[in-house]
């Protein structure tokens, strides 16, 4: 028996690239696609040819396992552009890793890291046109794997496809976010699926996340589910906290999220010798700090969001307004971060990946 | 502006019935389909012009919300034909109801009541033959809701897809279940969407069941994330225990799911006068139960399942077997359930609904 070859994809060209239909300058986030797309089923206990086909309706069963028991995962990377057209992505190894932790935790098969990474560089070779240079712009990467397998038994599927489609983007959060702490829902619970990219933990957060809207804030920093005194991460963001000069955040476990540009942001403090604490951060010291004024920033980090400060919390009826201070660590890890993912300035970290 | 008329469904026949293909003395659970499908799409803020289809497979977006958020919400339930050729439903109402719970927790539409219904039996009866007689014999209906939004952004969709697909059934567990209770997974949080007939909520528990199955276990039976000492649900069942001659099963909350065989089976008991608790259930008092031999049963309840009897549990390494004892409450409510849905004895709750 031959074993499929990553190297061996089947390529259909797009006989018509949208690209001019695209207006650049006025993105609205995950609404438009690239030319192609990339597609690996897994059958028959083992992934198959991979294909690289113009960006397009699937046809699935309307009993694919994917509708009824949520077997899906992804994950989101960007694209970088230099001003000399070279591309990079931002520690693509990490997602590599983490889409496979989150298979794993449901049940679903590894995806192979060389397939994972000629998959990735070909369709961006392919579509390289849809990649602005400038900072701020990006190509944002979603990787995702659901079940096909066309039965409604409440059961591990034996039938999943990988794809790979792109879409063109600014910035995700422009405007200094206002958040509400949780009190009542919750994201995750311990010995759940909260770390994993698993697609059912995204919708459980929007009905909160809209009665949070209705009172006037955008996001919900979700507290631990047995007692709400613990700040754990914001959905789509992990959280860091400035108190004085030094940065706090929530350690990572079952429930959060393990975020590349997180993981990033604790390596970059050490770097610029900015004092992180990674520990349980409680709603009342966080409240506390702010009533006192020690409470400097908030900010988010994501790689949709990149860094996202925080304008206001809300907690048990108590509203806090943070000033936006200039000189934020916020703007410093962003600038600091958009430099390295668009090739300005050293990567001492190994961070960058250049498609070639 | 019209509104849409539930009462104008749009009906496509299939050309030629599978039905001659199907070996209906071998049928694997929800892996064959009738001839046709339920579909009726969410677009522009209403329910459009409800349509039947022959069942095939459907034309969606890679970028659909359901595949990356898991928007997605279900529900099961089952048609019966008695000897005269008539057929029924088992408290039709309780699962329209659910998935409209179901689907506010995930922050989707309300799907009419009349088009649930007008559906659902304008489909039953165009695929009635599929409904075979005889107790053991019933037509699984899968109602569920899919966003299909093509949009990547992490927040509701604006459009959705409800669709019912019925697949004929045999008994779904047909041996007593070896059981373990969970330790270290959780299945749901406090103030998450465990009581939801949510996708992610299936997709979460495959790999721990996965691990029970490596072990002998065919199920798991969840408890509290926060503690794990009180005994909540099965996943695809509730769980009673009977003690000496008293039943126990945990209350609803916002982990556990509202099951209609749960609730029938409390209400049967009342009927029958068999005391039954409804209060937490503790993993120490079943325990201590099984050791001094006042623990008599464990059975699920579900409407795949029916009713499904525990031969063994296991906790903290220890096994329990648990003797199936002749003339038990399991096997009891599951003729009592059966012969009401089969039409073979009185309805005095009023819970089977007739399909003409």
């Amino acid at each position: 028996m031959t074993e499929t070859n990553p190297n061996e994809i089947v390529i259909v060209k797009s006989e018509n690239s949208k690209i001019n239909t695209v207006d650049f300058s006025n993105l609205i986030f995950g609404r438009v696609f690239t030319d192609h797309m990339f597609v690996c089923d897994f059958e028959d206990g083992k992934w198959q040819t991979p294909q690289i086909m113009p960006y397009q309706a699937m046809t699935i069963e309307p009993s694919a396992r994917v509708f009824h028991y949520g077997q899906a995962v992804f994950e989101g990377m960007k694209a970088y552009k230099d001003e000399n057209g070279k591309i990079f992505l931002f520690r693509p190894n990490e997602n590599c890793n983490r889409i496979n932790k989150s298979a794993a935790r449901l049940a679903m098969p590894k995806f192979p890291e060389d397939y994972f990474f000629k998959g990735l560089e070909t369709l961006l070779r392919l579509d390289s046109e849809w990649i602005k240079p400038g900072v701020g712009n990006s190509l944002y990467i979603r990787p995702f794997v659901i079940a096909t397998e066309p039965a409604i038994s409440a059961s591990p599927a034996a039938s999943y496809r990988f794809i790979i489609i792109c879409s063109p983007a600014k910035a995700y959060y422009n405007e200094p976010v206002r958040v509400l702490f949780a009190e009542k829902y919750s994201r995750s619970a311990d010995g759940g699926v909260g770390f994993a990219k698993a697609a059912g933990n995204y919708a459980a957060q929007f009905y909160p996340t809209s009665l949070a809207q209705k009172k006037g804030f955008d996001q919900i920093i979700w507290t631990d589910a047995s007692s709400h005194k613990y700040l754990e991460e914001a959905g789509t963001m992990n959280i860091f906290f400035r108190i004085h000069d030094k940065l706090i955040t929530a350690p990572n476990n079952d429930r959060i999220l393990d975020g590349v540009t997180r993981k990033s942001v604790i390596q970059l403090a050490k770097d610029l010798g900015i004092e992180c604490e990674v520990r349980r951060v409680s709603v009342k010291e966080i409240k506390a700090a702010a009533k006192d004024g020690s409470l400097k920033e908030i900010f988010g980090t994501g790689t949709a969001a990149v860094i996202s400060p925080v304008s206001a919390f809300e907690h048990a009826d108590d509203v806090f307004e943070i000033d936006q201070i200039k000189d934020s660590y916020a703007s410093l890890f962003k600038s600091t971060l958009l430099d390295i993912q668009h090739n300005l300035s050293d990567d001492k970290h190994g961070w960058r990946y250049e498609i070639r």
